[in-house]
């Protein structure tokens, strides 16, 4: 079983190791990885050994088939589709923000309640109707949704997914959603988080004054 | 001392409350409260007493009185100003998205390293050169950062940031900052969450098929 923690680590790794290919760094050293990922060599090693690759003590990883190695980990054998539910302002954004980061992941329609959207293309992503949600997922076989819609309509649009056969959710929307064990959720609450940064960076400033 | 996990609470208890209120609900017992935001009862109980907010047994607690407690608590006196560094789609889209939810956070200018973006005025918010960052940043009193920036330049900006008087870092780059003890950062990775999302609902279905 592989853990969340380690396809996280996996995900940073890769794009760390891509940022040092581009630089033109053939090879790289467990702890130099390590220290780019904020973690240990010792670490590094053990998640790496986890998916059957090992360096050369003498000369480190070799980038490019390290790279190579955690795609064929991480990346579906078939670009993988994901919907888009809800396309306020954090819906657009985040597809313009995905689909050039990883090909693989291809965000293939958005659904919103506005009629207005429906039947529009935005960045190249088809808007379809609320009540047709269920339908195209389940037709498509579409597994993974990324909900950007308020917290008061994430509940039950999270219900409805799951229903048509979704098991992955990416969730923006600061509501718990009530899905059974099986569906794997990732919870991004970017109010809470920049509410927290400001409140901790107030703090510091007031102790420092006081 | 108040935890970050506490401050957390806090904001996403806030949200929800505003979300009954705007329904038309006036009063919430401690577990109706504990189940919205998925914990317990005297989870709440505990982060409001610490507030110094306690509830009527009768009625649970008053929804509006609530809500101002917290505000008085999680909210700065005067607006808090922030920057927002990095100006690419991910930029934009954060531009668009917070300054609607948290009026007492305000984006009040924006920086990036591409020359012609600065002097235009992006959803009200103006970018400036990457080279008066310092300059801005420690003038305006600005303690609070947004890194909308690529991995590779994340750090050195950080540096940049802290120095000049930053003393909380929201960041949006898939790399660890090197700062200092007393700056407190929120790291949000989207591309890895996704990909999390994604790995686990492909080995949820691989397991059901098998």
């Amino acid at each position: 079983m592989t853990s969340e923690k380690v396809i996280g680590r996996l995900s940073l790794y890769r794009r760390l190791l891509k940022s040092q290919q581009a630089l033109g760094q053939s090879h790289i050293y467990s702890h130099d990885l390590a220290s780019l990922a904020g973690n240990t060599a010792a670490q590094v090693r053990r998640d790496l050994m986890g998916i059957g690759f090992s360096g050369s003590p003498a000369r480190g990883y070799d980038i490019g088939s390290l790279i190579e190695a955690i795609c064929r980990f991480l990346d579906p054998p078939v670009p993988q589709p994901i919907v888009l539910v809800g396309l306020g302002n954090l819906g657009r954004a985040l597809l313009a923000y995905f689909p050039r980061r990883r090909p693989h992941l291809t965000i293939v329609g958005a659904f919103d309640v506005d009629p207005a959207k429906v039947g529009r293309v935005v960045m190249g992503c088809r808007c379809y109707a609320w009540e047709d949600m269920e339908r195209i997922v389940s037709e498509t076989g579409v597994e993974v949704a990324v909900l950007a819609v308020p917290a008061s309509e994430a509940p039950a649009a999270a219900i409805r997914l799951v229903r048509a056969g979704v098991r992955g959710l990416l969730n923006f929307a600061p509501a718990p959603l009530p899905v059974p064990e099986h569906v794997h959720v990732e919870n991004i609450d970017l109010t809470m988080s920049l509410e927290k940064v400001a409140f901790f960076a107030r703090r510091g400033s007031a102790a420092v004054a006081g």
